[in-house]
């Protein structure tokens, strides 16, 4: 398909990538980019990877597509180190979680001759490092794939075609749209889950201990995306904050209808509230076939 | 362990417990009322209980244990219609949510003779009804007993031997300081599970099915408890609300900060929010041994 990939950064995401391309043969060569010490031993120690080059321009100089797998923060220096030695026609995408910042630093930057189509595997655990990583982390999940403007369909096709190989479901959407779609359904959520553990952390000590207890009525089921990697969440919070800001004011308007009901001691209002359940199951019956949610998670 | 056992309400949890007792042969009699004819005619016709009366009194008046397992907002006409039939030394418990309305209701009716002593077994699914129950719900799931003062020790021990020959462990804890730590365990996480599917389904209907086809990147992990029976919340908010409004006032507080943050494009205050992440693993580490949530589900 490609003969060959680079991937920079080999972090949960980056490194599950590899994992794929390597166990389903979909290069003929694949060369690595880490700038952690600790991560390029890790994979050279369990043998996942040998190739890795400390050199990130030699690391994309001879391919096809190159997938940046980094922080969203990092991508303005890596972009701007790896500009110059991009090979013509080349691919260069992304996994990141929100498109906004990044199309506007390519744009600024003026890429020539190379097709620049950002990706978004709606993927992972909330573990973080390629120790966590593994190959079927993308089977039967989403990627969605965000061209810009103007950009010819033939490199989109082979993109596509990447990430269908690598088990991936892909979907083509324009980069707002992306952004919006993902601040309900990913960010808003992460915003919740990371505000009431702090909420319900605040108590005092005597508390805290029972809290964490009995923490199996609701709480539990916050904690896995409130445990995510705070680094990621960061940069993902100041790349959407328009669309999260409007998310979060709907959010704390409709909190507060909900705390008028309860205080007017409003049975009625309650229960349409609660009623909500119909379109709930629609979101259970979207992603899985059995009771039990399994969240995207690696099998046990 | 009792010679009679009588459950009054036969959904979820009470039919689970109805199982339990069966399984494990704790009662020589067990007798069972529900108001429904649904009910009643499945839990005949599965073979899950034959001996059910339609008189509530009847049901009642023979037992050592009689436990309540209906929504709060019924208990008060089932104790008025129970209260002159029952045996003499009997323990009364429930299953419910909430203790203060209960407490205030039983104290009022003054109830002689007879050991009231609430329980609430931290256990249960999204779903309702019989059908769903299974007796092995409560299996090392907590139970909390709420003796209210001056209660005499050896009920509470003959209650809490029943809880846990059910399966359950169990914790001995003032009816007050219960419903303040169910309000930050349950209650608030149901608020805001309920909150987020409505605030984020309230888009226009372009969007809607978009972000129930990408809803893996997070909102899912809320479907669960905001799927739960409307009803029973209803009651648990209207009953608990003092103690839900404190917690969702601190919420809002928290969440403002948040956007805050976000606004002023402040990454340290982001960073310094999300890294909540040690307590969240103190959490995850309570409930499992196992890197993937149960919520305390029924297995598959």
């Amino acid at each position: 398909m490609f003969s060959s990939v680079s991937i920079i950064g080999c972090g949960l995401i980056g490194s599950s990538i590899l994992r794929a391309v390597h166990n389903k043969n979909l290069a003929k060569e694949i060369k690595v980019f880490d700038h952690s010490k600790e991560v390029v031993t890790y994979l050279k120690k369990e043998n996942i990877h040998q190739n890795i080059t400390s050199d990130i321009r030699q690391c994309v100089n001879s391919s096809d597509l190159i997938i940046i797998a980094t922080p969203l923060s990092s991508y303005k220096k890596i972009i701007l180190s790896i500009k110059d030695h991009l090979k013509k026609g080349a691919i260069l995408t992304d996994t990141g979680s929100v498109k906004k910042e990044v199309i506007k630093i390519i744009h600024n930057i003026n890429l020539k001759d190379v097709y620049w189509i950002p990706s978004h595997p709606i993927a992972g655990t909330e573990e973080s490092g390629p120790k966590a990583g593994y190959a079927e982390m993308f089977e039967n999940r989403w990627c969605i794939i965000s061209p810009t403007e103007n950009c010819d369909e033939q490199p989109i096709k082979s993109l596509k075609e990447f990430w269908e190989a690598v088990g991936s479901k892909v979907k083509i959407m324009p980069p707002e749209e992306h952004d919006k779609i993902l601040s309900l359904t990913s960010h808003l959520p992460h915003a919740i889950a990371y505000n009431i553990v702090r909420t319900v952390m605040n108590v005092e000590d005597k508390l805290k201990q029972e809290v964490i207890q009995y923490s199996a009525g609701g709480l539990r089921d916050f904690t896995r995306i409130a445990a995510s990697n705070p680094l990621m969440w960061k940069d993902i919070f100041l790349d959407n904050s328009e669309n999260i800001i409007k998310d979060i004011d709907n959010f704390a308007k409709k909190l507060q209808e909900l705390k008028k009901a309860i205080n007017d001691k409003n049975g009625d209002k309650l229960l349409q509230i609660f009623n909500s359940s119909k379109e709930v199951k629609e979101i259970i019956k979207a992603g899985q076939d059995k009771s039990k949610t399994d969240f995207g998670r690696k099998k046990d």
